[in-house]
């Protein structure tokens, strides 16, 4: 039966899949993915929809739909652009802006690209509701507070700091002092307080030169290699956790910067609302893995020290962003 | 001027462009790509047309070209498996074969998928060509030698020893002890040798469990966020240096591990030849920058510390992996 064989070699390959641990020889060495699917409902933790941005897309050449879901980042981050973000869903300021930017191995940016008006021979772009708030440059870094550590939210910081293996990135990390996961993401920590981290599917808000920090109605997602660059110097207020192919498969622009050459490039945007105030009424139900739990340091340390059978030297370590939080859609039990 | 202003808006977000560093307020702060635009033509080096791999895939749907160009890596790096895929390439090996799985933020995967027989019910695969070596693990770290260092191989290791600016992310890759460029490819270093790095674009040489090493019949390239837990454990054997958007833009597979589910769904490779036996004749001719050179070491450091106007904090670092080589066609001067 070669074509069995053939197909175990192929699943095989780079696997980190449940099934492939299920096929192993080593059933004491998990994978990361069979580590997470272990663990009980209790350590999953909802995300609200109010907490959501849902992006609809025009339906693919095949008239397939295209929606993605993007998670809003939780107090006490980035708050001042998502009340802005919040408002704009609210006013479907989005609603027939289109994606105007694909740049491989960097981000896809979507917002109002203006329309040329044949009459006035002006660009037009579309009015913004009342009461956006400009954010200053300062919000781009939060000091940690007593509050946080008495709220539990950096419970982890201090745990892990005796374990080496939970979060290996720790004191190795080229672009800030530390890193590490709190309240369900990922974070850079230096002495003059906590930043968000631009990891594959950091959603974030364009700017123009400083002192302009954005209003939220340009906004980008990461689909390459994590540009950390881009940590403290441009607001992160989210991630994709569902749909991301959407964008990173999409035809990358061949203008400057990876923009679409001219409008028939663009793909429309339906529409964007969060996600407690969906048009079709259907509320999105997903949830993220605790990362306080002792599942998520197996799974930490399993990212970093790869024992599954594919692996022949595990690593000893892993960079922040390749120790991506689980978030799944909410199971039924 | 709406349009003009909020076009300078869109170009300013994110921006690594040598346009951007034209427009900007303070010129002694190029960008990244500002400094390697104004290198000498005596500090980039030829790669020759034996070294590249030119995979050709069937037209898009808008009856598109869609040519990928694989720079193999040099002497002595995975030698053993970069001698099967010149048999493999002479023999004609992968005309006929395809792209099998797309995953996103991982790999895209080719190779022969096999061919159904209706007649015999079995799935036959492709014969392969005489002589393909079976390749040991061991080499997946190469000793460094003398005749590395004798041979200047190894010379930006030991100038940049001196100079943390020059490779930030040294002493702060949480994968492996030293990271460094040297000979135009990122490389990690432990005392047990060298071992090249899976970074964006990195192509690798897909296998079965360990003591299985992959024959170079099936390849992937890297298409997210460095997956650097591979280092080590799989044969890097050479980078996309253009194309790679024909790759990376494929809608994902929707089977396990992201494999295309059914045959109709994978994208036809039409051939796949060394660079200096094009069927149509031509040659590429494609020129990276001298990573021993002055210009590479101002590069690495721009892309550490931006200081180009878009940028408010330099992070003072980069992992290996956010300081590609540039690599460009060979300008006609």
């Amino acid at each position: 039966m070669k074509k069995i064989s053939a197909a175990i070699s192929l699943f095989a390959l780079l696997s980190a899949m449940p099934a492939i641990a299920q096929e192993a020889d080593k059933p004491e060495s998990p994978s990361p993915n069979a580590i997470v699917d272990a663990a009980p409902a209790s350590e999953w933790v909802t995300i609200s929809p109010s907490d959501l941005l849902v992006m609809d897309l025009a339906p693919d050449a095949k008239g397939e739909a295209r929606r993605v879901v993007i998670q809003l980042m939780p107090e006490p981050f980035s708050q001042g652009w998502i009340r802005n973000i919040r408002k704009l869903a609210a006013a479907k300021f989005w609603d027939g802006t289109s994606i105007n930017r694909v740049q491989d191995n960097y981000v896809v940016q979507w917002g109002d690209a203006g329309y040329d008006n044949p009459e006035s021979g002006e660009t037009e772009q579309k009015a913004l509701p009342e009461g956006l708030e400009t954010v200053p440059e300062s919000a781009y870094i939060t000091p940690m507070t007593d509050d946080m550590v008495t709220n539990g939210i950096a419970t982890h910081i201090i745990d892990q700091a005796s374990n080496d293996d939970y979060f290996p990135s720790n004191g190795t990390d080229p672009y800030i002092n530390e890193t590490s996961v709190m309240a369900g993401w990922p974070f850079g920590f230096a002495e003059e307080g906590v930043s968000p981290v631009h990891c594959y599917g950091a959603v974030g808000v364009g700017r123009n030169y400083s002192p302009d920090t954005g209003s939220g109605t340009e906004l980008y997602t990461v689909i390459g290699h994590a540009p950390r660059h881009l940590d403290r110097n441009i607001a992160v207020v989210g991630r994709v956790i569902e749909g991301i192919e959407h964008l990173s498969s999409l035809p990358r622009g061949k203008g400057q910067l990876g923009f679409y050459a001219g409008a028939s490039k663009r793909v429309p945007i339906t529409s964007i609302r969060l996600g407690d105030a969906l048009g079709d009424g259907s509320v999105p139900a997903f949830e993220y893995l605790d990362t306080n739990s002792d599942v998520f340091a197996q799974y930490a340390d399993a990212r970093a020290n790869r024992r599954d059978p594919f692996f022949i030297k595990p690593a000893g370590g892993a960079d922040i962003c390749n120790i991506p939080v689980p978030v799944r859609r909410t199971k039924v039990e």
